[in-house]
């Protein structure tokens, strides 16, 4: 099959490698049906963090299941399933916590797992991993919703756990600091959360009118010195909670600025050249913050129900989409702020 | 009257001071029964945190009401009250949201404003900072009762906040890091929160025996390279909750290997040399730092209804009792470690 890997700094490249095969009885075969590139594929894409020329790439993806192990008793041939980007064998005392992303056995994909951005994935522990979307085998997916049900994966649940962890409660002000894809989808959280008021700060105006309609009540420039005293004055002080979406340090300081004392900030970006916690800060003023990746399995069945219902989508996110042949393009498109979310089809 | 200065690194003295006059119909005047040394005083002492050579000393106190100004309504000469280490106006944001602390027009005692470790000072704010213990005027306090009440202007109410900001729950396992009179206190507070299992973890051997006295079911050192282990393996992966009750880096580095993923780190000691928080290690097992100094006004009522029913006893970690004559050897004992606590008499 083909797969993509990571060859060198700005090199991506879809290559053969050998089909995947079961090779425990807890394994499934899922042959990919829309995969994504995520904002955090870019670090080592661009060099900043490190990678092993090969590794395997793409940890957003859904697809239908081809093969079980003989072990495997939730799922089966042709069930349509999200995969949360991160496996986990559903048993140890973290998967009990619903903190399935620090499994001891588990694992997240790509590098030296399968990658998502591939025709097919070989899937530990699959039936704590996956969720079916339907019961029905054979059930040809929909494209639309496939494109719906596509950033439940890594950025939709990703959102939904910033503005968990951030404490976002109904009537109150919710700030979403970034305008990638989490952020926005974070934007969705936070009305589904039913806070009062959320506002956006970004850094690209033109996804402003996006950010409007997916749910929020304003939108303001992380670069404007105004954002600051807006945000403060509007909100007796700062908002409560801070969704940072971002994982960088201009993000967290802004973060720092934004919060009321006694708030939270919700960090769920992977941390990239953040160097500098302000402890005293977060101590004069009783600011908690709660950085985590996130278990994206514990929140896949509330979405997966929201969308199938009709009440959530997050699919303007993906901007762009691609033949998966045309990956080195994706990721291009991502890397120059092009597209906010490229979408590819193997 | 007498109030302590800090005159410069290790000079502390006690010096006659224009005496304290009611300057706002808010104001409240009142005589000092009994202060104390405070961990944290130690920092301008030692030259660790910046200072102004004549700055008053002393933020743990309790007294008895002299004069009140013309807009108190909450109390009356004679009443005996506890001081809650900050004044606040009792009305602002912050302050409606129990964050005392961050009362824009609040402060702290000590510096340009009245110290505690004097014979009277002159409280701003008092209806809504000070705590009266009995309405009765005329009670006379009761030294034994003095010595139970004192520690809850700070280091009571510290110990409390750190197992608030903690998430100790009933049946949960504590671990409390500083065998300090916070520490101590934290103990206090998490077998009052009802922890099922207490493990404090400290650097003096000879400090076991309190702790245990007052409720630790397992006391560790923190140079113990066992300990991490002993931890972690007798709750299933790290505590739930860590209380850091010592504001440095080593604690916040320990807290971070004893906390389990998805657990809260309760950080309540002023940080003094902390300059590295691991925000991926945060991120990566989804643990929440809440730092926090104490807004301490909020515990004194609860606190001290648990006072005198006799349910609640912090006064071992007064260790040493002196007159504020010997206010110079109160600080040597304490920057000496001979001392848990130095409480001083006017």
């Amino acid at each position: 099959m083909r797969a993509t890997v990571l060859e060198g700094v700005g090199q991506v490249r879809l290559v053969d490698v050998p089909d995947p095969v079961i090779e425990r009885p807890s394994d499934a075969l899922v042959r990919v049906s829309l995969a994504a590139v995520c904002g955090s594929d870019l670090w080592p894409f661009r060099g900043q963090e490190s990678f092993t020329p090969g590794d395997r790439m793409g940890h957003e993806w859904i697809g239908v299941v081809e093969d079980v192990g003989a072990g495997v008793t939730r799922l089966r041939a042709g069930d349509l399933v999200l995969a949360p980007f991160a496996f986990a064998d559903g048993t140890c005392r973290p998967c009990r916590d619903g903190l399935f992303t620090s499994c001891p056995d588990g694992g997240f994909w790509g590098g030296h797992h399968d990658g998502g951005q591939a025709e097919a994935v070989r899937v530990p522990f699959a039936d704590s991993t996956l969720v079916p979307v339907r019961a029905e085998a054979d059930a040809e997916p929909d494209a639309e919703l496939l494109r719906r049900l596509l950033p439940l994966t890594d950025v939709m649940a990703t959102g939904a756990h910033a503005v968990s962890l951030a404490g976002v409660r109904p009537g109150s002000t919710a700030v979403v600091l970034g305008d990638g894809a989490v952020g926005l989808c974070a934007v969705l959280a936070a009305r589904r959360a039913r806070a009062g008021r959320i506002i956006l700060v970004g850094r690209h105006p033109d996804r402003g009118d996006l950010a409007r309609r997916m749910g929020a009540t304003d939108v303001l420039a992380a670069d404007d010195p105004a954002t600051a005293a807006f945000v403060r004055d509007g909100t007796e002080g700062g908002a409560g909670g801070v969704a940072e979406c971002a994982g960088t340090q201009s993000a967290l300081d802004l973060a720092l600025d934004l919060v009321r004392p006694g708030g939270t900030i919700g960090s769920v970006g992977v941390p990239n050249g953040v160097d500098r916690v302000d402890l005293y800060c977060l101590f004069r003023h009783n600011i908690a913050l709660r950085a985590g990746v996130t278990p994206a399995r514990r929140y896949l069945e509330p979405l997966l129900a929201e969308v199938l219902a009709g009440r959530l989508d997050p699919s303007p996110v993906l901007s762009t989409e691609l033949p998966l042949d045309d990956i080195a393009t994706a990721y291009r498109a991502m890397d120059t702020r092009q597209a906010i979310k490229t979408a590819v089809r193997p």
